[in-house]
């Protein structure tokens, strides 16, 4: 298999950079930025939580417009949210700074935030490193840009790939961050995606959906969902092809390698979820649809029991039926199936009887867990990404503000 | 006040004890018993969760009947789950063996389990026990039925109290256990109430759901809900009242006093939340509707970044705010109001000065959280009361089959 996970974005006409502007402190790495020439068309999904940062709000409104945009800025740190008018007015000044040093319009300019909640940002810091950020961007930056966007990440996540189609090469990148207050629909989460590939807003912003869809609304660290969270594309155009719209001949294909591309950077999230020692699959299947198999296998991927049991490495498979039985979704316990990395453990009403074996027990103590549920009731199937619950989730969390 | 949280339930005609019968091995008490002479109306709220314990079934069944019951026999160690046909033969197993000892029909025993999931119950165990579980029953046994009903407790949860009505005393008693798995609608938790209010089966049903919904259904420790769990009450007449109706004076005042009661159990089982070291009540206000105070209650009980920062004393106000977001419920960022423990954190769309203020630090590390968020949307509040979330919880869980 060719390598995504941890391949640096390489798309033309995208430079990346990141630098310290003191916002963390300790020198760390706190602003990011990432440059097309020529300006991109765009499109983002967003954070569904009914607070939402002045930073989703500006760029949001500005992707309605359907300009061409020159840059995304980036600060961890500080999310800008709970800040009110002048934290709105703070992200037209980031954006004023960028854009003067870019000379091009404020309006070319899209935001994104990510840190403490409830702290004014400070702007003017950001503004005043903006002439020593420009200088850090190059095509290689993308490391540096990465590790700008972290708050508890342990790890920089990127990824990158690239697909042939009629004698062209379409290339894709990205970057993200996140690692608790991980949930669907846009948790704690960052993502930015570059492409060369030439399509239209409307397409772009339906083919994001798609892809998000699929992999970053398909993790769960731990069931929060932050104020703040985004992806979002640009894409300049200079792989040369006729511009895509979602009925072109090639639509499908880019749609393929960018939920592929998402899937990478998502699953780096989940392996790098607070505290996290184990990596879980949640695989429902035979549902009647495909909400309702979500639901399930959200049930079990949200489940504390389930998560600590994981990272406990106890064969307690009867919190997994649990967790099905309250998700909400009907089913007959005589016809359901479950099996864990291969293992049967429950059929036809009853505990099989590698529920209750050494052989369950040795498959515990794998890296990578995979839980299947097969509902018996349709066709539909979905897959869940989790991580489990630990001692350093808890140590992360209690010790994050002071 | 009057004292109810602890006080050894003392109701006429009632009986409890509690003995050790093999299922949990060292000696502890696991097979439990509470009887009424003369036989009482009876009635039950069960765990919505569609996998569903034998023992579930076969008392809901037996309630559906509206018979005069004798006893509840209750086990733990064991909760007769995923446990098929067998399950339910052996849930008949111990009714009769019983119903043999007490010299009445199977009919008039309802059960009880809470344990671990998938393992045949050893209702041979059980039954061989009776003769000398009968001969442990005593008024004031109700102790050792409470210790014998206990898995990860650590406390065992009692309560009592008595009212008067136009000079007839009433009293009300009863246990609980529950520690971890606990979510609305009937989590991991068992409650068994006694009272001699003389009342109709359905009235009684009525009174019971209602309680149930102020108290044990305002509790979460962990969001997990299982497939046991029950809330049984047995009354049996001896205070020689009216037959009470939900419609006849008298029956407001039992309900009141039955919630009070309920609430005592319910907040036992929250204070005693696996690893908890802090008690927060979750006070939702202004709401448009109970369901959707609830709604928003819950997401903040329910969030693990509320419940680790709890834990480590991190005023991180910014967490409530963001699941207070994404709960689902309308609201204005400019209209909400957030306090703890009295102090106003964010008002206006802003925080105030409180929020970074010393002396929210130190409101943080009282025992007793109190968290009011008023939507401003309405009339209706709520309160949800739950635990935090400590390195204990995951150690709990991490190692309960193994």
């Amino acid at each position: 298999m060719k390598k995504i996970k941890g391949k640096l974005p390489n798309v033309p006409g995208f430079k990346a950079g990141g630098i310290s502007c003191g916002i963390k402190g300790n020198k760390a790495l706190d602003l990011a930025m990432i440059v097309s020439d020529p300006p991109a068309t765009a499109a983002g999904v967003f954070t569904t939580n009914r607070v939402q940062s002045p930073s989703v709000v500006f760029s949001k409104g500005s992707l309605a417009m359907k300009r061409k945009y020159k840059a995304i800025v980036v600060n961890s740190g500080n999310a800008n949210a709970c800040t009110g008018p002048q934290g709105m007015e703070d992200c037209r000044n980031v954006a004023r700074g960028v854009a003067a040093e870019l000379d091009v319009s404020s309006k070319q300019i899209l935001v994104a935030s990510t840190g403490i909640i409830g702290v004014p940002l400070p702007a003017e810091k950001i503004v005043t490193a903006t002439p020593q950020l420009t200088q850090a961007m190059s095509e290689k930056g993308w490391g540096n840009a990465a590790k700008a966007i972290m708050t508890t990440d342990l790890t920089q996540k990127v990824a990158g790939l690239s697909y042939q189609r009629y004698g062209k090469t379409f290339s894709l990148g990205g970057i993200t961050k996140g690692s608790g207050m991980i949930h669907p629909n846009m948790a704690t989460m960052l993502g930015f995606i570059v492409t060369d590939v030439a399509i239209r807003p409307i397409a772009l912003k339906t083919a994001l959906k798609t892809a998000v869809q699929k992999t970053f609304n398909c993790i769960t660290v731990d069931g929060d969902q932050s104020t703040n969270d985004c992806v979002m594309i640009m894409a300049n155009g200079l792989a040369g092809n006729a511009e895509l719209n979602a009925s072109t001949a090639g639509y499908d294909q880019f749609v393929e390698s960018l939920t592929e591309l998402c899937k990478s950077l998502a699953l780096q999230i989940v392996e790098d979820g607070e505290g996290a020692t184990k990596f879980a699959t949640v695989r429902v299947k035979g549902a009647k649809s495909e909400s309702s198999a979500h639901q399930v296998a959200n049930s079990v991927a949200k489940s504390s029991l389930f998560k600590t049991a994981l990272f406990g490495e106890d064969p307690n498979w009867g919190r997994i039926l649990a967790a099905v039985g309250y998700a909400g979704v009907p089913f007959n316990e005589e016809e359901i199936c479950i099996s864990l990395n291969g293992l049967i453990l429950f059929q036809k009403g009853l505990p099989t009887k590698s529920a209750g074996s050494v052989a369950l027990q040795k498959k515990m103590k794998a890296k990578n867990i995979v839980v299947e549920i097969d509902l018996a009731k349709g066709r539909h199937e979905v897959e869940v990404y989790t991580c489990d619950l630990s001692y350093d989730y808890v140590k992360i969390n209690a010790e994050y503000t002071t």
